[in-house]
């Protein structure tokens, strides 16, 4: 299939970005050192870097400043995942058919290793003030990124999350978990292509209408997540199949219906396609990207 | 006793520092803010705020991007504690005589929290950049932080803190607890010094100067701790004494004997105080701040 050559290639590339800046393991700190580099190699689809980079070439961006925050994006996400699958939290053994960071190094070094990992990213993206950028964009860029990623973006949805389980249908309003959804998973699919607009010089009119189609995509993709949770199979996903179900989680589907929640993915997306069009540019590419990550089968 | 009213004057106008830039409780997110403002709310000594504006006002610094640095570095040191406190890490259930994060609002909120923390000292110190600062400062003063809290500074030394413990005398070397004191406990006081010089114009020299200071404190107070933790009582440090011998840790007192680890802590305290002396300006009461540090009680 064309698209998915067009992808490797890309994430070829931003393999070899992310690997340049990934710490040595080596010293004293050497083990947290190898706990982060263990759970951000793990094979993991990029989306967020991938997104920000064709946002970037959407809008002829070409200062090397947007590799920093590829790699810093991406250190986010990862450290996000090795809390979220402590014990005390999702408590999950596999993701993407591997050993997660706290079954190989244990509780405490993966507690640390995301704690390393989220500051890192803060160091990698600040890197960035040493790249060819007008220093104004990186410092905009920089805080958008820790914007999204905190308790009014990621860490928001993630509270939220913890806090539903258990709850049944009845209790969980369609309010909250549009929240949930919104920032848990939409918050850095925005900060990717805000970022990606924002080190390339698109205007505050265009970085808005970016949060907009972000915002669409991030949602159904959660949704997708919800759906294929239910209908996926351990092969495909990586990981074990119904854990929502297992976690007495009320997800989108267990809430709306599974026709709603796929009728909902279709006119997100729409609305995004629609959105990206009034954008000056064109990276057909993008496009189709987007409309992969809400079309996706695992 | 005149030092201790000193302290607490400025003790006040620290606390409605920090108290400005913590966030509101309420949305969905409530409880991840109700955990971080319950954890930083501690009647904790705020050391480090406290060096980081005595040294700001040392070089007679004047912009209010301090205060968001004072606020950023509070929130650092917390979130450290909330995950230090962690069942999988020291699991300790009291600290500073009450309730830690995770005993009160649970592991999961406590992981939660202590993330939000870290990633609300980033959003902090960057909100720095609206303030009346020179940019390329407050730029400068971000990465300083952010690297001394990082693999190359206090997370680098908690991980070998955690894969020192159980190690007896003969495998700990004095090389490996001084990397941990280094970085564990000294790295954040180093950032507390360096930021308030940076953001009062202190050139690069006198920065590498302060760096000694603080690092030469840094390692004093965390060998006083060692001896504190022998020589404490619960009612006066707030936690139960012994912790460490119950955790099986080796200390600089174990490894070195009381009465070399006291007499360290005096050749390191002196040698900061003449270093300090060689600086422009005066700030009497910096100094018998530093000094109070290594030789408190508590």
């Amino acid at each position: 299939m064309e698209l998915q050559k067009e992808i490797d290639v890309r994430l070829k590339e931003i393999e070899e970005i992310i690997d340049g800046f990934l710490p040595e393991e080596k010293g004293y700190n050497a083990t947290v050192i190898k706990a982060m580099n263990y759970s951000i190699k793990s094979g993991g689809k990029r989306i967020r870097p991938m997104l920000m980079q064709e946002t970037f070439k959407l809008f002829g961006g070409t200062t090397f400043a947007i590799e920093y925050f590829m790699a810093a994006i991406e250190m986010i996400h990862t450290y996000s995942l090795v809390h979220d699958d402590l014990p005390c939290m999702d408590n999950d053994e596999y993701r993407r058919g591997r050993k997660t960071t706290h079954a190989v190094f244990g509780e405490a070094m993966a507690t640390l290793a995301g704690d390393a990992l989220l500051n890192y990213a803060a160091e990698t993206a600040l890197g960035a003030f040493d790249s060819d950028c007008d220093k104004y964009l990186v410092g905009k860029a920089v805080r958008i990124l820790f914007n999204k990623s905190g308790i009014y973006g990621m860490i928001g949805g993630q509270t939220a999350d913890v806090e539903s389980e258990g709850m049944s249908p009845d209790e969980m309003t369609d309010d909250l978990l549009t929240y949930i959804h919104k920032n848990k998973t939409a918050a850095l699919i925005e900060a990717s292509m805000m970022v990606g607009g924002v080190l390339a010089g698109a205007d505050n009119i265009q970085i808005n209408t970016l949060e907009k189609i972000a915002g669409n995509v991030g949602m159904a993709f959660q949704i997708q997540d919800d759906i294929l949770d239910v209908t996926g199979s351990f092969e495909e996903l990586g990981k074990p199949i119904g854990s929502d179900e297992k976690n007495q989680k009320v997800t989108y589907v267990s809430l709306h219906g599974i026709d709603k929640a796929k009728a909902d993915v279709e006119a997100l997306s729409k609305e995004a396609t629609v959105l990206l069009h009034t954008l000056q540019g064109d990276n057909p590419f993008l496009e189709e990207l987007l409309l992969s990550m809400v079309n996706r089968r695992k």
